[in-house]
């Protein structure tokens, strides 16, 4: 019970019932009852985040919300993403920036607008995109005159060519490469952006689907397709990592169907993701794009043999929705549960103490620690805020998803321990404090790392069903998961299953068995099976 | 003459005026030859690149699109920001960044576009900036029905509010804040955020003026005006400590006049820099916000005495403008010449050679130094691409401002040297290699930060003047500088000097002396000089 502050301990009574208390040690009770009771108070507060299992969706908003991590504009679709949640998101860029220079790219960058003459140039890619693109007609305001203080666009600002807000980047930046590609000596080109798209979205959700959304697109150009495939399956494969090492959420890799291609791509590879829902979340998608673009904006080489060839291309891209896969994978009912790798603070540690004094001999007890974390590179805050109370605090960090928490009373500096809480699996224990514990919380937090992906793996395993027959089919979609199932391989097919079913093919997985099967939906004969899943 | 690849050393006649040559040194020679007519070559090739002296705005255009820098794109004035440009940009972000957390902030991500009617909310800051605004007034796109193939905005798509693409983003941001405080302890907020805006330029330049370009603005809010002002000036701080320690590019700090103030801010004040044809450059500006937009959005928070105010603001900004501070600052007839603090590659090797074995010798012996160089953080990349000489690698080298380039060929193989050219004087010198070159190197580098920063600050030392009379001031604003004058501090003075001068003031310098003076222009009585320049 010892250093555990959540509870009252009792072990205080005399065997003939009474208790002996110095005046010190009463009003260090009274000081714990008072946590305690903030600790209820807390839990209390906190039943207003929806639980799971009875409202998953409103669980995922309110969570969003209330960890500080993004909330609703006064735009409509368009999100605020807060410093907390902005913080995540910058430890996710440098992640994957550094691997994606690692593989050989760098960073540029191009216009927000795209002219619509260049949008219309690659047809399956404008017609996909055209039905969301925001278009700026004016490029001044000027004062309204029938309503004073008020503006309006002013009509002799009317562009004579509409400018698209990028929802994609493949026009203005293959428009660009024709002039930055003449042999074979200029290629390839490895290039990748950090930019805000816009894709106008009816119904939207925070970091989900938004008008706006933060993304990176990587943009290639290859003398060979085989090069250009080999680069599509590359950045898939640094998608996974990422995924899969970095966020802790296991994913499959595998290939789209037709249906659910990138508009202008010959092919289109992606990483789903299960949520703890069983819906699935695409996470990330690579493209080979063929020579289609080359072809739409005539981006032609000169070949070693002295040939005249189309550039082929490829496209990759993660965005803001990583947040959101990274908060549905993990997080409970409690709040936000962070990977180590991707928190942007590691420990945060909680004195309990009467008067300045207390707090400076906690402080002064722990300054060794905090140097030790912060030498291995261990982010770490000691909350001496004296406005907010243990409890309060107890419960900002879990909300927060602070993956450790350590605590320190008096009875903890008498016996020379600390308190060190968990928040993946919200465990406790007592620990000596000594010139070893800096190496005891790092190695806590490689093990809350591994422990997050091995729950959410182990999650995946549980919710993934091999499915023969439509009855099948039909009850399991409804209780959630991936469904692997075989397919006749028809567009026919898949939309009719999403009409009856509401699920898509996730993907055709890169390591399906081949195996003689029989389509889930129509009987005709099928070579793998392939993951049918509800999605975000 | 020993280890100077630019020119053919002759001390090989013999005292009979004979020559005396194995087969290897006579093809080692020719070699030589070839680099060196390589070398003419290039340097005739880069007359291509006009003189300053000759044509400054002609120099930068060309500069700028010949280090790869960046380039115009389809859409009327934007720009690409090509890779290596974009890396000396990433190498500002970091560096500024850091400099931001250091000073408490932390990043967060608002909207692009801004609703028409917040937008009008601060009436000084929309009519400042109505002039310049794109504005999005569909958002979708249909198939024109008159022209297959084509794309129009769809008129069912109208938008019953028009949406600002965000020239700056006080207003969305005021917007937000307001749900963020009620009392003093939600204060101070200090949130930067990184992003694009758009400001609709009739007359654009790369990276001096382009309609949308990338940069960074702090928006804070503080629970009184001395914390606000104490805010404003902090930030200038910063932005001047970049400005010199990692750009090398001494600034003037000073206040603008009411004229050139910030639309909406009660006071702005500025870091202005001399580029090399005695023009000014405003590189940052940091603005007191006063209440102005808490007013607009009605942002008030109970203060500790329980009364209720309005909030005080400050907002800060550097752009991709920096950039062209940076080029024209420093750089000279043959090139860039880039500080090492944000040189995205700080050491070139070139080896000389003919055939396999020999590049291979050259680069097991350099191999301890790039190792060495590489774990003090320094960048080095060993040139092995045998289809392009040295000639033309030197060049390039010096193009793109690399601050140091080694060469080593088999005279300095046997001989255990290496000749080193640093980019800013373009001294040369041969350098013993043995285990303290690297050491030799890094020195060198800091050395080239200090001169590029003394060169500049000796360049506006000379370039400044002090005049008194409007018949000097008149012959002086013709060839360039800061001229020191004092000023009534009337707008009409300031307006009239500018229609007859084109010289604007840069700004009220903060550590102007006291002292009795007559305007330059009305003779009017004076306290202070301020700094009149032209400007970009």
């Amino acid at each position: 019970m010892q250093g555990n502050y959540d509870e009252f301990d009792l072990n205080l009574l005399n065997n003939d019932n009474s208790v002996s208390l110095s005046l010190e040690q009463l009003n260090l009770r009274i000081l714990y009852c008072k946590i305690i009771l903030n600790n209820r108070l807390t839990n209390f507060m906190s039943k207003g985040l929806p639980k799971r299992s009875e409202n998953y969706s409103e669980w995922y908003n309110e969570l969003v919300k209330r960890a500080d991590l993004a909330e609703n504009s006064a735009v409509r679709g368009c999100m605020v993403i807060k410093p907390y949640g902005y913080s995540i998101w910058e430890k996710m860029q440098r992640a994957l920036d550094d691997m994606f220079k690692e593989t050989g790219h760098t960073n540029a960058y191009f216009p927000l607008f795209v002219p619509k003459s260049l949008f219309e140039a690659e047809e399956t890619n404008a017609e996909g995109f055209a039905k969301e693109c925001a278009v700026v007609t004016h490029y001044r305001l000027k004062a309204d005159p029938n309503n004073k203080g008020k503006l309006i666009a002013d009509p002799d600002s009317k562009l004579e060519e509409e400018l698209i807000v990028r929802p994609t980047s493949e026009a203005i930046i293959w428009n660009t490469y024709k002039n930055w590609i003449q042999s074979y000596r200029n290629l390839p080109i490895l290039i990748n952006q950090w930019a805000n798209v816009v894709r106008w979205e009816m119904r939207t959700r925070l970091f989900l689907r938004t008008a706006e959304f933060l993304w990176q697109e990587g943009h290639t150009a290859h003398s060979t397709a085989d090069e250009a495939i080999a680069e599509t399956k590359q950045m898939l494969d640094v998608y996974a990592r990422f995924a899969e090492e970095w966020m802790g959420v296991p994913v499959v890799k595998g290939t789209k169907t037709p249906n659910e291609r990138f508009a202008g791509a010959e092919d289109t590879m992606c990483i789903e993701a299960m949520m703890q829902d069983g819906k699935a979340l695409q996470a990330g998608t690579s493209h080979f794009l063929g020579q289609n673009f080359a072809k739409a904006f005539d981006v032609k080489f000169q070949s070693k043999e002295g040939t005249l060839e189309y550039v082929w291309g490829t496209s990759w891209g993660v965005s803001t929705r990583l947040m959101g896969a990274l908060i549905m994978a993990h997080s409970d009912d409690n709040g936000l549960v962070l990977p180590p790798k991707l928190a942007p603070l590691h420990v945060a540690i909680v004195p309990i103490y009467k008067g300045e004094d207390q707090l400076e001999q906690i402080r002064e007890k722990l300054k060794p620690l905090m140097t030790g974390l912060k030498s291995k590179g261990i982010t770490v805050k000691f909350d001496d805020d004296d406005q907010t109370r243990p409890g309060f605090k107890f419960a900002e960090y879990e909300l927060k998803g602070v993956p450790v928490r350590i605590a320190m009373g008096m009875r903890d500096f008498d016996n020379g321990t600390i308190e060190v809480a968990r928040r993946d699996t919200m465990e406790k224990q007592t620990v000596e404090l000594n010139a070893q514990t800096d190496e005891f919380i790092k190695s806590l937090l490689d093990d809350i790392q591994t422990n997050i992906y091995q729950k959410a793996l182990d999650f995946r395993k549980q919710n993934t069903f091999i499915v023969d027959t439509w009855e099948d089919f039909k009850k399991q979609i409804e209780l959630g998961g991936f469904l692997m199932c075989h397919w006749d391989g028809t567009s026919e097919t898949e939309e009719k299953i999403k009409e009856e079913t509401k699920a898509t093919i996730r993907c055709i997985p890169l390591d399906a068995v081949e195996e003689e099967g029989t389509c889930v939906y129509s009987g005709k004969p099928s070579k793998k099976r392939v993951v049918f899943a509800r999605a975000y």
